[in-house]
């Protein structure tokens, strides 16, 4: 699947043609959010091979930008994403995937990776 | 407010102490969440500066990247974001803002700035 460019300000808005906007590392934001809690469970990014892939299989894959490489979620801890539904946003350099989570979306093996609510200034307090 | 640098691997995961991590450009990824019904509203980007703003003046305060300036949502529009709680992830280089919405957070005046929703390959559906 290849994607067409961005159109520009308001047209963008209302395109109903799927023009994401890659940032100038080629990537773009992606949460991932319980389809059914409405909980958000993680915040990475794709490049366009990746989001190919997250529509064509209903997989979410990331790119991992620490690692350099495609990362289908749940590939190696069987903790899979199964997506249900994709939403962009107004200017489309972000997409909200509804998901179905296998167990964990946290490597930490938290359901969520937002375990933490900062405490006034620069403390952390875990919910769990 | 001035933040600590951000720790490596587990202990970066485990910390109680709030240590964001910008990217390259000295920003982080901030999630608007509407605290009642739990629907994401925009994703946007802060720098430190605007994250100390956001955290002491209970006001959502991004880094307009387009227009390279601090930007208090709503100052123009009305439209503010009272900041209920904030959550970091794993790595802390994203958060999450419960918030509540004054109207509507997209500047093309809908509630949420995910409006359209993918269908199959690249024709989007808008929802309202």
């Amino acid at each position: 699947m290849t994607f067409q460019p961005p159109l520009s300000g308001k047209e963008q808005d209302e395109t109903e043609e799927f023009r994401p906007r890659f940032d100038s590392n080629g990537l773009i934001a992606a949460i991932a959010q319980d389809t059914s809690t409405g909980e958000i469970l993680m915040l990475a990014w794709m490049n366009a091979e990746a989001l190919s892939k997250t529509i064509e299989t209903g997989r979410a894959t990331y790119w991992s930008r620490s690692r350099g490489k495609l990362w289908i979620k749940g590939e190696t801890s069987g903790h899979f994403q199964e997506v249900v539904e994709i939403l962009t946003d107004c200017d489309q350099d972000a997409i909200i995937m509804k998901v179905n989570q296998t167990d964990a979306a946290c490597h930490t093996g938290r359901k969520s990776c937002f375990y933490r609510r900062i405490d006034g200034t620069s403390r952390l307090i875990k919910s769990e």
